[in-house]
């Protein structure tokens, strides 16, 4: 058989803003598989923000995604070819599958998954890794007790409006903050208590009217103005859980929280979430959400742009904040 | 009888940088106690970081020092009228005495201190508040380990100079950043295993030759680039302890840590110390710490200034960075 894989090629790395130069569109044949390999087709690319991060030379944790290779990024597929024997043809299967139509894997790293009861898009969202990501950093390093006031900045990406609803569920007051009317409208009908609009409301003076109490678990996604304004509101004992800096990603110089001092006179703490390091809890977390979306307990959402070609626009789409919902990728 | 006061009146609150015209001489007479007050000649004042915040408006701590009155500042000094039965003339007490000779309290919030083996002096350094703050911020909030990298910024000031001996007492390599080769060579003399002098060597490629291993517990005093300088090379794990920001408190804008993803990459996590919060413990520390003087485990070095017309000259030198050693006012 002679396949063709499409694929994203990550031709250079950028200084600050990504560049549509940073990428280039490629077909090539797909070699024969060695003995433990399979051969997966595509279904979906998960755009998220740590993708940013991968086009880096690399960080203390993950190296960069290799230039001249297809850019890292989540993906679901169906095995189409296996010489593997802990893989199925048929078999649904999530991970680091890349920016392409069809993958080489050795079968490591990746995770099966069950789409009987839930969509096969949604293991790349709310049951995917901004899913683990929401439910890990919420629970475990946020720590949020029945009553306390949780605030979520970028509520509404698929991370935000999880963790915010997981939130709720744990018997918490949620108020996110979201740019634009629609957005904040979708989480007040997932059930937000209170939400801030950042682009019509100044963020500082709005959380310190919605947030009297203070915040006691601060899920922040944004950094910049938005950490800052969140830090100047802790109440007593906060947690400050970092998740992302979605604010600060494209920039070449990123901005520090001022008001770090806060996070002391508050008697707090400020921790962060790499999902990797619950790989092992996974199982748990898939089963606890998939009981939630069953229940209803839980919604999302999902943007979809259809086609390779679209990649570049879709991620800078993320990174604009025009998606709303979990952006994905549909090959 | 007749008494005179003599006091230093914070006038005016400080726009940034702190100048003479903040603070004014006063001399008053002193009013007669009223039932359970008492009067304490103040033999020492100490200069603290802390002073600086007390100088503004207020935080969420802590109420700025009145316009008009003493400025506050721990001091210690000796009951020299009582009218209050759980207060003997003669005894040594130490508080929040304020910048002034003569203060009259009603015992609230004053600790009697016992100046049979120690100095009365060490009771504003050492056994006094930097000396708690050293001593619960390191092993509260750091919790070092065996064989873990403590890194102290700020390290020749007497907060963490007993931070870092405590640390090797702990049994932990202990590094220390300070400015000059004189104090650098106290630090050396003290026990430190490893010096860097800020002023003589770029902090960032010093920390990552000096500290391979990675810092596993950074108790920061000074903030700015020096917490950049920390955070870049922190190990998995690692802890930092804010316990203050000497860099920044005369800026009007705070630099904020451009460097703190690096908490969440390390899966680290950052609080702070408030030294207040361990008022119950003191006691606890104080023993402890006199233990280790006698023993000889621990060394601490006095800065001392005369005369209660220096002050606004000795809390320059503080920020400044001029003291070696235990800042304080002889009155």
């Amino acid at each position: 058989m002679n396949f063709t894989n499409k694929s994203i090629i990550l031709k250079q790395r950028p200084l600050g803003k990504v560049s549509a130069n940073c990428f280039e569109y490629q077909e090539s044949s797909v070699r024969d598989l060695i003995e433990g390999e399979i051969l997966v087709s595509n279904a979906y690319v998960s755009l998220d923000p740590a993708i940013r991060g991968w086009m880096n030379e690399g960080t203390t944790y993950i190296k960069g995604s290799p230039i001249g290779e297809p850019m890292r990024a989540f993906a679901i597929g169906e095995v189409v070819l296996s010489k593997n024997k802990n893989f199925e043809v048929g078999q649904i299967v999530q991970g680091l599958l890349g920016v392409q139509t069809l993958a080489i894997s050795n079968g490591q790293g990746l995770s099966k998954c069950d789409i009987s009861q839930s969509s096969i898009s949604a293991h790349l969202g709310v049951l995917g890794m901004p899913g683990m990501t929401a439910y890990f950093g919420l629970l475990e390093r946020g720590q949020p007790k029945p009553n306390e006031t949780v605030f979520i900045s970028g509520a509404a990406g698929v991370v935000g409006a999880t963790a915010g609803q997981i939130a709720k569920i744990k018997g918490c007051r949620v108020v996110g903050s979201a740019g634009g009317k629609e957005k904040c409208d979708y989480l007040l009908s997932i059930g937000f208590d209170e939400v801030i609009d950042y682009k019509s409301e100044d963020l500082v003076s709005a959380i310190k009217e919605k947030i009297p109490e203070g915040i006691s678990v601060f899920y922040d996604n944004v950094g910049g103005e938005t950490l800052d304004a969140g830090l100047a509101n802790l109440a007593i004992g906060a947690r400050v859980v970092i998740c992302g800096a979605i604010s600060q990603y494209n920039e070449s110089s990123i901005q520090g929280p001022k008001n770090y001092m806060k996070i002391v006179t508050a008697r707090g703490n400020m921790t962060g979430i790499i999902v990797f390091d619950f790989l092992e809890r996974y199982p748990e977390a898939v089963s606890q959400i998939s009981e939630w979306l069953l229940e209803g307990k839980l919604k999302h959402k999902e943007h979809i742009v259809e086609g390779i070609h679209n990649f570049y626009k879709a991620l800078t789409m993320l990174f604009e904040g025009k998606n709303f919902g979990k952006l994905l990728l549909k090959l």
